[in-house]
């Protein structure tokens, strides 16, 4: 029956990082689509949107005014998830006897949501954006980590960007939300359990590992400059999901050098603009950073090493975007292509953005 | 600053089942959208679609034909994602000392996908058909079920169906699909973690003692019968995510008596009815069966414990959904209102489907 094809044949991939499988079957491109089209980005969007909430100068649903910042603009979301005032929680119930307090078991969570603005501009994105522009991103997540460090007792700061309305962006505008809370949320407490039992068992650094692992036989390797890594992890569940990685263990973005925050946002730059030439789109995605807790309690911070995941939907064009429904909900994630296979499409794109050409 | 409101404040809820976390903002619905709106279910199909790849007597995209069948129609999927003919796979490396076999871990999965037609009609769905037609469908899978445990040395066989082009399913005629593997997919095997360990340290069945619980006070209950319970799951994720339970522990749909499987397809017909009237469209959702390996190992027979999830996506309305995107990805999953809020609306809907009144 031959030898097994990685290209070929169904496989699972074990996720190191968050102790979970995915199913991968590479054959199963070739499987006609007859279901949902996405819309595409409308484009030719005007500079400023005087209906838009994120614009400067504009009024938002609840009444503030936004200023006519010339750069990035931070404010806490007018509809949080999470929110500073509110009582504690202690749960009732006498423990391991009692059935119900044994099986309903909730934690009060505290917290302050953020909404940041990347550019005055109603219609740039991050691959529209200069380097020095994201820099200045960069900055502001920098500045807001480091204030949210020093003033309050929250656990963790989740940044992130959901990107394009197939991924629940409800406006164009350029921008991303921080979440801050006081307790460590699943992801991010998945990683540290694994990061700490490697440790523990090696006496490395799972992701110093990984990163030697791929630039010693760099098929998944996407792009790289001195200090970052942008690769499809062997591991990827969405078809062209990726993982910016630093080169050296660094633990959050306040521990960066000036140099690997230029190479940080040349890297973001890089990949956001393939991301686009792949399909001529502005490419959908949810993205986001992993790094130490603000208030780290243990070895998390000697344990972090900061990455970013970029979990993006499409599959075959524009239009056309990978549903994790189904078997994925009920059994596992599943894949249609390898992460090879997507790392190849990835690098084979040109480096300048179709629009600037 | 008065007492906690589980109405108002944030909170995680821990799910026992999977060993995960939701963030629960139950003050968050109050936010306007002005996102992506969902396209709703065409409706008013034909009873039969030449251009169908489901429908009696049509030719499928790679030959086949189907045939002339009246009530329910299992066939290989022409597109599986796993195969019954490959290679094995056995991992090479030299195992711990090599850095790239310690982190490329992969498995090969063998297997097979099939597809099963609930009805040769084209235009009904789970809450249009009767009773007794569902019945035939449990009956169907029950059949597959018992072949597969008997003739194969696959592991486990998940049946789910994905309902509605929002849930990537690409074709309404109503149909489900069956995908029978070596391996023992992440979600089952992390449930089979949770009732062992549970088991070990309490001598009784997790999910026997939740179906106590909930039935104690019944708040999260949606609708029952003599040997089913369908309600909202304390830990729900998705806005009116349920689960059906077995009142007795019953470990796969070969152990249930006639009776039981009556009151299964009962409870299945009002649950979808209820669904469908809530924002009376065709409710879109992936549902599935957790049940017992069809080849066990170890404990799996006594731990299992029949039950369905079914996650919809709809979150104020037939065309507004709930975007698992950002936070949900990189941190944990987020929801706006409450398990009880949701059972509650669930319960105030009619019982007799809109469409039929
Ligand atoms: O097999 P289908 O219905 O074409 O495909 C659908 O269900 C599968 C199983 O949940 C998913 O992997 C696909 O992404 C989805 O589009
Ligand atoms: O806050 P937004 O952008 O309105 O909302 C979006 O991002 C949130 C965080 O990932 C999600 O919970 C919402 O479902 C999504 O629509």
């Amino acid at each position: 029956t031959g030898t097994f094809d990685f290209n070929n044949d169904s496989h699972r991939r074990y996720n190191p990082l968050t102790d979970s499988w995915v199913l991968v079957s590479p054959h199963r491109t070739q499987r006609p689509w007859q279901g949902q089209q996405e819309k595409t980005s409308a484009g030719g969007l005007p500079e400023y949107d005087s209906a838009c909430y994120l614009c400067p100068g504009n009024t938002r649903a609840t009444g503030p005014v936004n200023p006519k910042y010339k750069s990035t603009f931070v404010f806490v979301n007018d509809y949080a998830a999470v929110k500073v005032d509110q009582p504690p929680y202690e749960q009732s119930g006498s423990g391991d006897d009692d059935l119900k307090a044994r099986l309903l078991h909730a934690q009060g969570t505290r917290g302050t949501c953020f909404v940041i603005c990347f550019s005055p501009k109603h219609n740039v994105t991050l691959p529209l954006m200069s380097v020095p522009e994201i820099e200045n991103v960069l900055e502001t997540w920098t500045a807001l980590y480091d204030k949210l460090k020093t003033e309050t007792t929250f656990r963790y700061l989740q940044i992130f960007e959901n990107k394009g309305a197939v991924m629940g962006c409800s406006n164009p505008h350029p921008h991303c939300q921080a979440w801050c809370i006081e307790t460590l949320p699943s992801e991010p407490a998945k990683e540290f359990t694994s990061l700490r039992s490697y440790n523990a068992k090696h006496g490395t650094c799972l992701l110093c590992d990984y990163a030697k692992v791929e630039q010693q036989d760099p098929i998944r390797i996407v792009v790289q400059n001195e200090s970052f890594l942008a690769l499809v992890p062997f591991w990827a569940v969405w078809p062209f999901e990726t993982l910016i990685l630093a080169k050296s263990h660094t633990a959050s973005l306040v521990d960066f050098s000036p140099k690997q925050k230029t190479d940080l946002a040349d890297l973001i730059h890089k990949l956001t603009i393939r991301y686009d030439n792949l399909f001529q789109t502005s490419f959908p995605y949810s993205m986001g950073l992993h790094q130490a807790p603000i208030n780290p309690v243990e070895d998390e911070t000697q344990l972090s090493h900061f990455h970013m995941h970029f979990y993006p939907p499409l599959l075959r064009g524009a239009t056309v975007r990978k549903f994790l429904v189904g078997f994925e909900m009920l059994g596992e994630p599943q894949r249609d292509l390898t992460a090879e296979q997507a790392a190849d499409r990835i690098r084979a794109v040109e480096e300048v953005h179709y629009l600037l050409k």
